[in-house]
């Protein structure tokens, strides 16, 4: 794990919080890009060596819209950049993490991902991500 | 705003997640600290040029025994770091945001911190930090 690749944040309304972020940051969001096997449109702001990724859902059942419904607006997940995904789930699952994505898959931006179980880890969900190359 | 600073991550058990977060990162905490003023203890971990912060507690009144008690264990704010907390807290008021610190505080980690109201920012508690020289 070589640094935060990003933050993801769970809003309400994509077009209203990326004003409210650009205010934040003072800058525009950089991208943003929809996943549809996520349920999820996306944006992404740049903040130095990280990234922050604005999440809404697209449809009742996305992850997001569960979320959304649970816990109201906040931070998500917490995303690390690793140099090696299939490396980096075999020593967590050695470690005894419970890995929720044996294979990782296809996320936003241009990444594989795979989650760890946020009851393995004080409940935070922790994103394992990787740029494809 | 010129990265992440650390995430804060609200714990039970300092010393086992210590351990736990010790396996993630594949390093231990480098440095523990109490901020009695907060009521916390806390640790923390490097992760590149970002930090992680483990909280827990040590007394009732503290703010993270009050979010313990309402949201359980999770990510309790996302902390930037700032070069100018003064200007940077006068141009987040400019823009409508809450600042719940007019004067920075001494936080942990030898910082001036201040914090934005969660409920003008999506719902995620927001701090800024400054490196005290």
């Amino acid at each position: 794990m070589r640094k935060i690749e990003h933050i993801g944040i769970a809003v309400n309304d994509l077009e209203a919080s990326n004003q409210l972020f650009e205010k934040l940051f003072g800058a525009p969001a950089y991208k943003t890009e929809e996943v549809a096997s996520e349920g999820v449109k996306t944006s992404f702001f740049m903040n130095g060596p990280n990234k922050i990724e604005l999440l809404e859902a697209t449809n009742p059942d996305s992850p997001i819209a569960k979320f959304l419904a649970k816990k109201g607006e906040g931070i998500h997940h917490i995303a690390f950049d690793v140099a090696d995904i299939t490396a980096e789930i075999a020593r967590l699952k050695a470690e005894g993490f419970t890995v929720l994505n044996e294979t990782p898959k296809k996320g936003a931006d241009n990444k594989l991902v795979a989650f760890l179980h946020p009851k393995g880890t004080n409940g935070v969900l922790v994103e394992l991500c990787q740029e494809i190359a």
